[in-house]
């Protein structure tokens, strides 16, 4: 592509760089931007930048937050012994939003990914072990994804927790509410009748 | 959705603002600069400052530029008499990347849309009008997008210089080249076949 203009060809290779976004859909939301008042442009430019340079993260959690200690960890109605062990911010929203999570946080910021580069140490794990062995800690749910870097990074921690003898679990795979069964994968059929639930139990939920 | 940080609901809010981007995907972007080392967050927000606030646009064709005059005016090679109408900068870029065309560009900013609020008291048309009646212009190509809104366009400045007796065309509509007939809408095929070319002018391109 041939720009007239750098400003606008800087403009669009920034914004090129985002994940999904290729030069083409760059352009068009630059030239978006400068068909709207020059308010719009400023507005998203300082909330990106207070966004990156003033935010901070909870000391406990590593939740994303304005104040040292997030609102959930904070929050004295909440059970601080029962941990979710989560891999970013937006598992957290998706879990608060169901409204049955009573507990709190740990956000580890990624999975085991040799792959990718990403090891143990590059997780938040040493702060949920430091948790979990200063004896606050009753029960640990993991909640990360199915998938072979998350079973692994499930698989680490639960091996670095096992001598404190806390209550272990993970969240349920099986057919999702509302669900065929014609249309289920056959890994999660199976897992669903090998991990079958009390009849009267699902009655209660 | 619920979020953790004011900063970080503003940002995401500022995001989804642009065109395609619903509050889901904003997130996504937002957490991945925020993943990212600060510079690149800085890179952006200063593009697309100095790009809103520093971006002029050409005297003449009113294509983006960073100068008054824009290259393609301001080249002594390009055939200054022959103006072809296009509605936006991304239209001048896909004709620029044919190399087929020698003239210069008039960029109206848009087209006439009554349904939208679009009138032409809102595109660049008065300074085409003023440019043909300066009597620099011999031939006028109108390359709008054959919709009854580019359509209309055509006409209303078909009206406006049609005193000052200069040539103007209208770039071809017709089957693509490479493109089968069979998959070709009827009313593009019937305009192909009514505006049909000689056989030997085909043979030279």
């Amino acid at each position: 592509m041939e720009f007239s203009s750098k400003l606008l060809e800087n403009a669009v290779a920034e914004m090129a760089q985002l994940p999904g976004v290729g030069k083409r859909t760059a352009l068009r939301l630059v030239l978006h931007l400068l068909k709207q008042p020059e308010s719009q442009t400023e507005r998203l430019v300082s909330a990106l930048h207070s966004m990156r340079n003033e935010i901070r993260f909870c000391k406990k959690c590593h939740n994303i937050s304005d104040v040292a200690l997030c609102d959930i960890c904070a929050n004295p109605r909440r059970e601080s012994e029962l941990v979710c062990v989560v891999e970013d911010v937006r598992d957290v929203m998706a879990i608060e939003s169901t409204g049955q999570f009573k507990g709190v946080y740990h956000i580890l910021g990624g999975k085991i990914s040799p792959i990718d580069g990403v090891g143990p140490g590059d997780l938040h794990i040493e702060s949920l072990v430091e948790r979990v062995s200063s004896g606050e800690v009753k029960e640990i749910i993991f909640a990360l994804s199915s998938t072979m870097e998350g079973d692994t990074t499930n698989f680490y921690i639960y091996k670095q927790i096992e001598p404190f003898k806390i209550v272990t679990s993970t969240i349920a795979r099986g057919i999702s509410v509302g669900g065929e069964l014609e249309y289920a994968d056959e890994v999660t059929l199976g897992r669903s009748i090998i991990n079958r639930i009390p009849f009267e139990n699902s009655l209660k939920q």
